[in-house]
Order: C-alpha cells, then sequence, then structure tokens
C-alpha cells in the first residue's frame, strides 16, 4: 500500500538496524500501599499506589526515591491491562531534584501477548499468613514503561531530551519493584566524562 | 466572519446565559515545602509542592486531604504565569478515596490581566524572621482550576462526569491555600436527596 | 471533619460568592463524520470526529475553525458518558492561529444526572432515510468543556492564561455543533479597549 | 546510596541485558505545511504540522496516512529541543482505524548531546529558490519517539498494549518523513502466525 508520490523504497526491512540502547541506571522502589478503587470506577478501574522509598543506582545516576512523593494512579483496562501513570520524585546523590513521570503496560501475559484473566494473578497482591506478598505472578509478566523527566539545568538534564525506556518486575521478601532504565540513541560522547 | 453553510445566527450575545455554578465543597491544604527547580529547567520552571494534610468541608463533600499523596508539579512559563499541574489524593469522610488532577494558572495580574513581575509577588514564598511566610502578595492574583476526578462508583461518582470550577486563594498564619469549588450545570435534581 | 491544625471556618458556606462569568465567543462546528472504533478498543470507546469547518464568532474573538486541522477522539466510558478530548485549529480574522484542546463530558443523563442508556440517545447519531440526522437526543444532555489554548503573544494571549468554560449543543439541518465559551474571572479592565 | 531495608544487589551493571527490540513498519509522512506560532507564545515555542498523506509498510502493519487527520503541535523548549506532541489517524490496509499519540523529542545535537544554536539548523525549514526545501541539518539530528495507539479490538489490538519505540528522518525531494517503529518486548509467539 504504497503512496503513489513517495519515492520507491526497500520492501526488505530484515536490514533496519534497531536504535542504540544502553543501561543508564536502577531503581528500586517500595510500594507498601496498593489501594484499589472498590469495585471500579465509572471510567474503569484505578489504584493509587505511593512510593514509601528506595535507591537509584548505576553508571548515569545515583540517589534515592523521595519517599511519598506521588504515586501511581494507573488506570486498569477491560481487557486487563493496566496502563501505568505515575508521579513521583528522585534526588540524585549530588541533592537535584528529579520529576519522574512514568507511563506504560503492566499486565501478565500468554505465550501470545494476550492478558491473561485476573485470578491467575490474584495472589499478586494478597498476603499470605505470615503479612508477606504471595508471588505467584504470570510466568510472563508484560511491564515496559517509557519515563519522561524535568530536572534543573545541569549535569542531569540530559534525562529532559533523550527517550528512555523502563523494564520493571517485581521481587518478594521484601516486596518491591525494580526498573531497569536504558537510553535511546544516546549522544557520539556518551557516557559523558 | 460567518460560514456561509451554517444558518444565519444572532449578533446580539448580551443575552447569551452563563453556566449555571453551584458552590459544592472548600478544600483548604497545608502546603508545607516548595520546592523550585533552581535556577530553571531545561522547558522552564518547575516546582514540587506536596501536600501535608488539610481538610474537605461543605454541602457536597467532606473528609480530608491524604498527607503526601502526591504533589503539585507546576510549570513556570517565560510569561510568569505558572501551569498548575496536581496530582493527589482526597479521603472522603465514609472512606471513599478520590483522586483529583487539577490544572489551572496562577500569577499576580496587573488591572489588565498582564502578569506582573516575579519582584512584586517574590515575599510571597521567603519567610520571615519569625519563620512565618510574608504575604505581600499581587493584590490580584488569578488562581483558577478546573480539576478532573476518578472516585469509586457510588454517592461521590457524580465527580467523574462534571466539569468543576475552583478558586484559590492562600492564607497566612499558618501558611495554607483553600479551594472553593463549584459544579457546573448540575442536574435537575440537585443537591440529590 | 476539620483539620485541628486550621483555624476554624465558617460551616455556612450560602454566601460564598460563585467565580465571574463573562460570555466571550461562539464557535460554530461541522463535524461531518463520526468514526466509531467498532465494536470497541481494549480501553473501552474511542471515536474519531474531525471538524470540517466553522466560524467564531463574539465579543472576544471572532474567525473561524480551520477545516480538517485535527479531531475530537473522544473515549467512551461503560457509564455511557464520553470523555471529549479534542485537538484543532482556530484561526482569528486577523490571521493569528489558535490552537485548542478541549476536553469535558458528554453524555444524556436523567434528572438525577445519571447517564442514561444509550438507546436513548442511539438516533443521535443515524442519518434518516432522506441523509439527514435525526436528532431525537436524551432531554437534559450534558456537554460542558474546559478548553485550553496556546496563541502567538500578541492581542489574543488572554486565552492562556485564564481557564475558560464552554457549553455545547447539537442543531440539525444542517447537522453542527455548538459551543458557547465563557471566561472565568477576567481580569479588572474587561474587556480590553 | 543503597536503601538499607533493600537486599544488596549488584554493583556491576555490565551484565544488564536490554529490552528485546524488534522492527514492525515504517511511517512515511508529508508534512507540507509548518506553521510557527510567531514570534512566540507565552508558553514557548508552538507549531502546527498537519500530515497531508503517507503511508504505512511492514512485516507488521500495511496501510496509509489518513491525510489531515490531526497534527503535531509540537512545543518549542527554550534549550532548542521540540517536544513532539502529534495526534492523527492511521488506516490499516483491512480498513481499521488506527490512532496515534507521538511523543518524544527532536533536536540537532552536537557530539555531547546538546541541542545545537538553532541558526545551524535555520535552512531546515526554508524552501529554496526552486520550491524544494534545503536540508542542512545538524548531522546528528536526535529524533525518537513513543508513540500511543489505540484501536479496536482485533487483529492490530497489540498495539495498544506494548509500549512502541519510533525513529525519525527527514528525506528531502520530496520532503517527507521516515518513522521506523520497533515493538519493545514483544510476546514469545511473534511474530503473531
Amino acid at each position: 500500500m504504497t503512496d503513489s508520490r513517495l519515492p520507491a523504497d526497500t520492501d526488505d526491512f530484515s536490514q533496519v538496524a534497531p536504535p542504540r540502547i544502553e543501561f543508564i541506571f536502577r531503581v528500586r522502589i517500595f510500594f507498601e500501599l496498593r489501594q484499589r478503587f472498590e469495585p471500579t470506577t465509572p471510567m474503569g478501574g484505578r489504584v493509587y499506589v505511593p512510593p514509601a522509598g528506595g535507591d537509584v543506582r548505576g553508571p548515569m545516576l545515583n540517589g534515592r526515591v523521595v519517599p511519598y512523593s506521588g504515586a501511581d494512579w494507573a488506570r486498569g483496562r477491560p481487557d486487563k491491562c493496566a496502563e501505568l501513570n505515575a508521579h513521583y520524585m528522585l534526588e540524585a546523590s549530588d541533592g537535584t531534584p528529579i520529576y519522574i513521570n512514568n507511563r506504560g503496560y503492566l499486565y501478565g501475559r500468554t505465550p501470545d501477548g494476550v492478558p491473561v484473566p485476573p485470578q491467575v494473578v490474584a495472589t499478586q497482591t494478597a498476603p499470605n499468613p505470615s503479612g508477606a506478598t504471595q508471588w505467584t505472578i504470570a510466568p510472563d509478566t508484560y511491564f515496559v514503561i517509557t519515563p519522561v523527566f524535568d530536572t534543573p539545568v545541569g549535569p542531569h538534564d540530559w534525562l529532559t531530551r533523550h527517550v528512555i525506556l523502563g523494564r520493571g518486575r517485581r521481587i518478594p521478601s521484601p516486596d518491591h519493584t525494580v526498573f531497569d532504565y536504558f537510553i535511546v540513541n544516546p549522544p557520539k560522547n556518551w557516557p559523558p566524562r
């Protein structure tokens, strides 16, 4: 279905080079509270999940998650996929404030990529008798985000002009979430000296 | 400049009735921290202003502001007008969670409505020697918002399907902010029994 | 439910003055196409409704709707309320471009303000045998929006720093939509000379 | 800067595997009009850039860009980086409507990744005497986006639950833009049969 006004182009897309992706830092967050809007809202599911703290470690940023500096107000969809939408604060080890708005998708999926029924992941948020969260989650959970950042002009401002990709996973005992972040198409002189 | 395909219409707009506006509740919030992203960010000004607590009182809603449940991450513009963008949680007296996303404008203005230079409102956030905030603000401060809400299906869900208008003002001693909210075009049977 | 750290406040809210609201202009738009994403999307309903043209008339702005300069991509919710989210362009009679992002709610409602079942408004979008749209809409349709504008520095830039309120209604023969817009809390010297 | 409540973790991040990235389709778009909001808006730069048409080709989607179905209303920042924010429609070859909201960054950059002064890219949008656009752009232009999609339940609905990454480039004669899109962390059974 080619637009005739456009020049002929390859039909062999196997040679298209993917963007460069490089690891920049890892954020680990305690999400102690997971408040669901029960039973549902007029527009679908909604949760309030504030970060209780955490750390930031890696080659390009070190610091902490500012406790109770915001939350994830993810929306639950009819197809059981959650649209993440978190707003909170990081603080670099040099004291710089960093605002993060994290958007993406979270759902347990089948080998074909379709969200699995909720009962499969039901124990994900239910505490066991000892008080710890059970983690019988779907074996292939999709948990990818593309955060947008804001931070003052200075050593960390590259965060405000690059697309960043993140991948999450949940860890039990103690219950926390790990996000690994990657820069897409970093500059030629990377990492900065 | 009339579109010729459209029917003739009045040129006398003096009779256009404004929307009905009715007071619904007042929210009072402690904003103890006002963190500016100094000196600026690559995209302009940014602040992080979390609510430290507060209350909700009025004919249509009573409850509290959940402390440190989010923040205002307002952007400062070159023309000195702030674009407010706050996300936080209210809790109704019956325990219902209510998510609020508050957007609008805040600036000191001249009689012609133009934002005044920042030095005029400079003492707005500087504490005086006794620790209290000085409030030599511009005499005519524009502070109007249009929040969007989400809350479970039930007695408060009217918040999710009506345009709500809010007006803010700042009060010293102790330093807090008062928001009066109004519903636009309420239903015929209003207030609900 | 008063926060004890806050000063005593009135319990008589009957005297709270509403914000000032003044009519500014009327926008009439042809929406010739109403494409629904059938049968639904994974996140709910979605439509694509581009403006085919229209005019702007009133004391504070005259001009036109730029044809096919964007669309309303409203989301349909399970409760039958539509969350409007339109992006398109106006052009003032002096040639100034004006970007509008219109957000709000549209639904037929009962006297208690609850959205009515869809079959009640089913003929709203179905053409009759003669090709004209039937308009057997719910007698009390909620259709209120709060647009956000952007426009160059100059005579129309007041649009970028005031909360604006809009009210819509649909007119048959020819099928078009009328939006009346109002400024909230205009400056002291209003309208400008 | 480790949170002491969290378990010990590696300090060797060199082994962190990047997300899987696979090419899915290419979109070529004519952007014939590039309207700047001159000289600037109260909040910074703004453009209106509607798509005049184009095509979609690749292993996972074929179709067209619906002409004048929206626009990019990118904001220009003081640091010369543009924040892209486009809304428009694609149509798959089977007739399915696909809404795309494309967000990301565009700027000419130095080897250190800093946006270059605007005069370096000034000829980017100026037509030459023959009417064709000159393309003396910065040699290393950052042009990466992360679109969000909506489309009906069916063969293309995977677009609504995966993070998608895009990379743009501009081609002269005729002046058009090419976007290569990639899926992040595709399902096990990918591509679908």
